[in-house]
């Protein structure tokens, strides 16, 4: 399909600077998408071996934030976190190096605060501003396979529609207001918590009457709760495979925490999400922040003192 | 397939004297496609409307629990609760009219501690007793695609495996004591109960941003959600559609409650179920204990005093 | 006071028989109290030992339950839960041998299903009972300062005020249904495991910031929170002082879980009772239910991975 | 005693210049009795009306909070919050104005992690900084009867003592490092609403079985629960008495929220908290926030649909 776009599409492609900001594991891919569909990638990280591999692949490498966002069109940017992406357009000068009327696409999970305190920023200056967060892992982001949660003024969105069509296999639409998306994502993201820990609760009562939990994630993974989530960190819960981690324990614990921000904002009482915050912490607390999320099954069993 | 079924199985089928108890949602398409399979069945139910249809499809009217027990080499029941489980099996007499070496399948959601009871009961009269909850509701019933889960003496288990075969689509079998095949059941459904609650902790933090449910359930059931239980549940939500109850919500107070019983018995601390457990109170004090199980996701956007 | 009786007073005593059945913890020095006030006491325990000790102090002893009740007017009765309640009085036929008109005063921590029920059965019988469980441990029994929570008729708890006033330093009433007084001492024993917990939760932050335990204690003990709830149970978790144990954190569950079903009969929400529950849970898994209930403050500690 | 003090001291006290900053509820009198012990008192209040009446009672005005700090000897801070705090003293210069060696206590109730921020400020600048915050209401600090909860290195604790005296019937002490004070602050701060929650649950039982809540607290506070806390709380509960707020419930919830970002830094899993959080939000969502704390309590009765 990718492979019938003609020379227009090709031109029109080549007409469009983009701006990468932020190579890490999601970042990568997603770039070298940009670059092999026929954009022109300009990509900058912090730590600059990743630019390198997507040199090579054909982007060319910003120098600092300020000189990758100079003349984009758009910028796109996939940095760890709040502090991140304040300290890269904020601090060393993102946003001010933007032309009038460019976009900003931040796809990274971050704080409904920080999308507010952004979208204001960028609209002080003239520069769009949208949140397009994502949901997959490094395999989808490689194969373009991306679901993309977006919100921001429906004109940009609809300017920035190829890109994510590129990036991702499908775009949900949540709203006008870019922390919307956000919020979104982050509700999201506390119900794969949920979903994990309410494993843990099943396989330790299980567990507490003598069924192996291979067979208890087996029957559910076979049948009520057959989806992606389930199955995937139910096999690691399974074979007690928590390195290395694809999604760490202690990321999980900042997005639940970014969830419970958000709702208190709004005033809306999350008692599973806090049920999960004390199971994060209680997993910290235990020394295993930095395996993966599917451990944080593991704290019901430690509290019933099973093996 | 099952229409391949050769005379000789046929045969067998007939040589096969199977009392069926209990005729309510489950136990009618249960019952029936045991008469269709060539079974000689014969049906009691407390109420003895249903007892006619099944009759009409070939079955024998049992006149009371005991007379339905008396000939039977099987005997399966479906029975609403512990308590009707005892007033049919013990009070009435059913376990006392059984003979000896016949078997008793009970597929009811019942206690641990009640299925501890009825196989020590069973096993004092020389009776056989498994314990065979299943997961599906009626139209898997009808269908004969249920997932059974059972438990008890392997060589029992292959006796009424035939029987099994009719009922469902797949057998799962969790040890030699009947009690673990009923705490499997309850941890399921404790899960279901925590995809419903953590769905409405999504809507209501979603709705608190401006986002409408049924586009935050669209999202989640299209990718890391897409399970029956989250499309079934969620599509009634989105919907808000809790009448007629495919399975009432105060019916899962008590399949909660039970999973509660179960693990205190085991030492097993469940918060995620104890906050079920207060949701489902919450419900039934604002008069919504008759609505479907769905209606349970209500109770996060109340307490957000959300419309 | 109580010295300055006259001889009216023991006349009117001496008039009185009262039968008491339970001769633990608390219902020795109860038992013998009333023996000391000049009343005729006959007295049965299901381990015989205890009675000789009352005997000595002039109590009669009494063969069985049924024995122990035929001719009083009065029977008291401390019994440790539903069940040996139930045994001694339904079962072992004390019920059925008491008076028509007599009064049945049950002073253990019972269910309110129970209360209900027992009631019901002395009403069909002309009996008189009421409930009337007690704050206070052994030596404020020995003393006759508990606290009595009553309910039932008001005319019948007018009968045995003098009763009550032997036994404790006041009488509190909740109303004429007797279970009324049940739900009442179960809130208050909930209320006391959130205070212990409390603590826990209070020492654990406290100790993350290298503050002892101790010291955390004899603050809040000596200014809001000093009341003797936080001060006893305050000292134990100071000390480190678990055994013996005055009151078993087993038991502490027991009252919870009673608590909680009270709490589903009329369908409220606690969701601090069902942390309580947890945490009693994990405690027992971890093998500390034969210790004083003050450990369960140990539960927050212990998830924090402290010392 | 205070009376007793001989010229000498009154001698010393004039030789001790203090800056105030904060006249709210609380610093109103706490910088008036400093005035009335003698101590030369420099003012200064965001809006300028508390400030005359200070002045009249023998303070002088500070114009800015540079002005008031500069040639202080000891800096007292009694700031709403974080944030107050380190506009006053961070951006609008006060730390800035601070003479080498002088010492800054902080009485206000902030966040651990701000309190390790200003520490390292101020020793940055050579000036010795000590967390102070205090247990009492207005008419407490009016008595000069708080208990003043300090940590800060032992010698700039001692050399401040003299004024914790004027101040305070007690001075606690909790480590050299000052936000020790401050998390123990907060730990009993959510103690507070933890016990006004419990009652709501207590109460919502009682109830439930047709029990008067004031009879209830009665009950409570006359006995096992003899407390300030849950005399006050539960007075002004029992008679729905939440306006004017000596608490505003809004501030609650601020400082359960400070209670677990400081566990979360520590790692200390908080269940009791996490209820409580959820409780405060449910009040703010029925718009309840400017209500006094005691009114956390009716969460209970909401969830339960009691009157």
């Amino acid at each position: 399909m990718k492979n019938s776009a003609d020379q227009a599409l090709t031109m029109r492609r080549r007409g469009m600077k983009i701006g990468f900001l932020g190579l890490g594991t999601m970042g990568k891919p997603m770039a070298a998408n940009l670059v092999k569909a026929g954009y022109r990638v300009r990509v900058w990280n912090r730590s600059p071996d990743s630019v390198s591999a997507l040199v090579a692949q054909g982007a060319v490498a910003g120098a600092t934030p300020r000189d990758t966002c100079a003349d984009a069109d758009v910028v796109i940017s996939m940095l760890s976190d709040d502090a991140a992406t304040r300290a890269v357009m904020m601090d060393a000068g993102g946003l001010e190096a933007m032309k009038p009327g460019a976009i900003h696409i931040n796809m990274a999970t971050i704080s409904v605060a920080c999308a507010v305190d952004l979208e204001q920023c960028h609209r002080e200056k003239g520069v769009r501003y949208v949140s397009a967060p994502v949901l997959g892992r490094v395999n989808v982001a490689e194969a373009g396979q991306l679901n993309i949660l977006t919100a921001g003024e429906s004109a940009t969105l609809r300017d920035v529609q190829p890109v994510f069509d590129i990036l991702g296999q499908r775009t949900w639409t949540f709203g006008d207001r870019p922390e919307q998306a956000n919020a979104v994502k982050l509700a999201v993201n506390t119900m794969i918590a949920s979903a994990i820990s309410a494993m843990g609760e099943g396989i330790a009562l299980s567990q507490g009457y003598g069924i192996a939990k291979a067979d208890f994630i087996d029957l559910i993974t076979s049948t009520l709760f057959a989806a992606p989530v389930y199955k995937g960190y139910g096999a690691a819960i399974a074979e007690n495979r928590y390195e290395p981690a694809g999604f760490k324990l202690s990321l999980g614990l900042k997005d639940v925490r970014l969830t419970m921000e958000a709702a208190e904002n709004v005033r809306v009482p999350l008692p599973i999400a806090s049920v999960l915050r004390d199971n994060h912490l209680d997993s910290l607390a235990h020394g295993e922040g930095h395996w993966d999320w599917a451990a944080l099954a593991r704290v019901s069993t430690r509290r019933a003192a099973q093996a």
